[in-house]
């Protein structure tokens, strides 16, 4: 198992790890398997989405933000509960196709460590199996 | 790997393709194991859900259009923003587990393909390990 | 194949279930692999979120009723609509990386099965690979 490092600058932010994801795939030394990119914390999450045009996360990220305010009379006191919901809805895990030691990707595709809940230091572990 | 192809006809749709996806599993020729269901596009996902009533699948696509609205004063130009946060909502990927060469699956639960950004030609990519 | 059973006493609920799957992971007896849990229903899911505070649990399920109401013009006759949209938000699968026999989460990680259409008998898949 590979664990990569993410340091997020912002409250909410999509930054694309496709490469590091790559890498720890590669080092996994598997051919043909599937890779698991999990995020083991709860207030971020892991998604794949464009990496072609930036507006496309942007738009992800404010529209998040209204289907899921920061404040909505929320009971926890931490103040980070739409950081919480936003996890399980993108969910902490990415189950991908390793084929040829390298994650099976569309064209148009990146993987993304979603921070909800920033600025912060992260983890992201990468398991081939 | 197998590929499936999907062909949508509308701009929101959820095919059922628990046949194929089946089918596909069963070519792979491993009786236990797991299996990814992985659509290499951005603007289209994967669920289960519901094959009885077709009502059911209705609801959800109204339901969803309602949650991420097709405009809502997004940046992304091409216009289809709704269809990728639809699809980091749903996931690009599904994990089944296969037993006995054939996914396991609930009395009523069916595998989709769902368009968000139709009509089109898509991919599905079906892998057992 | 381990199966689980969850009884669920509301119309909502997560259940912590974090135990009951580390110990299927444990009786699969494989050291190194991925483990998938499985809900085979179509209105319920399951996700991973903060264990420790139940404020936030409570806020999660809060939310996402805001967010796909109970009642909302639905078609399907049985009432239940928001369960099957939420189980497709939430999703029914999770794959967890398998080090030395046990799941890797997060310090603040939970597993929780996600009731969205109970009081119910339900049941939870866990398999290792």
């Amino acid at each position: 198992m590979q664990t990569l490092t993410v340091s997020t600058r912002a409250r909410v932010a999509m930054i694309d790890i496709t490469s590091a994801v790559a890498e720890a795939i590669r080092q996994e030394k598997i051919a043909d398997g599937l890779a698991v990119v999990f995020v083991p914390h709860t207030t971020a999450g892991v998604t794949i989405n464009e990496n072609a045009d930036p507006t496309v996360v942007r738009d992800i990220l404010t529209e998040m933000n209204k289907m899921v305010p920061f404040e909505d009379g929320y009971h926890h006191s931490e103040g980070n509960s739409a950081a919480h919901i936003k996890s399980s809805v993108f969910g902490p895990s990415l189950t991908l196709i390793v084929s040829g030691g390298r994650p099976v990707l569309g064209t148009w595709q990146a993987v993304y460590f979603c921070e909800f809940d920033g600025p912060r230091h992260r983890k992201v572990h990468v398991a081939v199996r």
